[in-house]
């Protein structure tokens, strides 16, 4: 079992060479990605993950190289051949090689470039849920696509990492609204509502946020509001937590150095942690 | 003559595959650039090069791992290795390549890659000024790094491609002032004062804007206001022109579709177009 790399149509190590300097995702963060998580030696949610990835191509005007069943296949083959079963794939499709000019450059191919390494669900962490820094958001005005121009999310995790927190929960300075965490989904409860911002070009609609609104939320007949907020209203929130596809649903306990709730992972949140597990679990038997 | 690059302490070819894909240039646009013109067989302002990449690296906490000796030799070797004498040289430094995770990874050696291309002034261009389209600025909010997250200034650039224009110039909505273009400054004269953007953490400060504020336009009596102005202003100036390293001074004679002053290169853009030229061919003799 070790993490291998898929390119160009072979399987390849995770540190072969296989990037020259002018792709544009090396000079310009020109492209998209995706993780999914694997869970029993399946590809959890994948066609959710691969519509994704199609809106965020169209959005950057990339061309479409690669169809579903493609993709999916390579996903397979990529477990297949690593031995891991639990895990996640990552890959990612730039617009491909061209000489450095700002344009997007004609009759050029993209690239997929693609890897599995392993992953065990936190579940200890879960258990007790993680602190949470906020800071500005300073991202730019399309966080709707899942685009390689990850410097902002970079720095703001970095942060969050110097401050002894798990995670950075941002907000955007100019409205004083909180948008996402740096590589989450934020969401409070209050009075039990909960809470989360609206799909907009300010944040990612991250998979794990679809499955809850759309999948998971309904079946337990709870109350959910896509509505931006503050950080002080989220700090006096009963519960909060963050979401995504490697941290599944992640209790959060304090935010910018204030306790949430009681300071311990709310009930809710823990419905919401076991419905999604069950999700998981069910769906890649 | 041709385009040569350099990577890891050798000259490569430009379609040599040279990093692994998980370089954190090619993962999260994580690193910056500088790029600098070669005038007879000389770089020009490569000092000013490198104060700005040293600081751009200092604002995104890479390590700095080459000296100002090492990187000009660089230059000069791909100048000689090339046979090039009037091009350009860019280069990158990535944060290095280590396992995908957001926050920094500890004990990576940054990755220095420079490839050296062809370049002539554009003469004919410069005679005659350019058309530019208006876009709002979708950029994140650290402008002021010249970081490899340029996808908003790729989408710039294309939607002014596709409205026939040679560049886009980009204003923030929610303040309706011009910032910059989408590879370069921004300037208009009205009444005999010219102004840009002042320096923040909206634009970039480009190497050709500062030659002009510091050493041109005290030189030539000039004023100089650094000062946001709106589109709507702009469109009414009695000249505008950008600059860059490439472009130099290049005049413009449209905004958003309004024609600026008599639609020619204005005379206190050609006097700056002249005494830049001049500086550029004394220093590079």
């Amino acid at each position: 079992m070790r993490p291998l790399g898929f390119f160009d149509g072979r399987i390849v190590e995770l540190d072969e060479k296989i990037v020259a300097m002018e792709d544009r995702g090396h000079q310009f963060g020109d492209g998209i990605y995706e993780a999914t998580r694997i869970y029993n030696g399946k590809c959890f949610q994948l066609k959710r993950h691969l519509d994704r990835c199609v809106r965020s191509l169209r959005e950057l005007k990339i061309p479409i190289v690669y169809t579903y069943e493609e993709l999916e296949e390579i996903h397979y083959s990529l477990i297949q051949a690593s031995g891991i079963t639990n895990g996640f794939i990552y890959f990612q499709i730039t617009r491909g090689t061209a000489p450095r000019e700002h344009g997007f450059p004609k009759n050029v191919i993209p690239h997929l470039s693609m890897f599995i390494r392993p992953m065990q669900t936190k579940t200890e962490l879960q258990a007790v849920g993680v602190k949470c820094f906020l800071t500005p958001d300073q991202r730019w005005l399309r966080c709707d696509i899942k685009s390689l121009n990850l410097l902002g999310n970079v720095l703001a995790k970095q942060a969050a990492h110097d401050a002894k927190c798990f995670e950075a929960v941002m907000y955007r300075e100019d409205k004083n609204l909180i948008t996402e965490g740096s590589s989450s989904n934020f969401f409070i409860v209050k009075d039990e509502v909960i809470w989360t911002h609206p799909i907009n070009n300010l944040i990612l609609k991250g998979i794990t946020r679809t499955i809850l609104l759309e999948d998971i939320i309904p079946s337990l007949n709870l109350t959910i509001l896509e509505k931006a907020f503050s950080p002080e209203f989220a700090q006096k929130a009963d519960e909060a937590f963050i979401t995504s596809t490697s941290l599944e649903v992640m209790p959060v306990i304090s935010l910018g150095g204030k306790i949430i709730g009681d300071g311990k992972p709310g009930k809710i949140t823990q419905k919401l942690q076991r419905a999604y597990r069950e999700k998981a679990h069910q769906e890649c038997k």
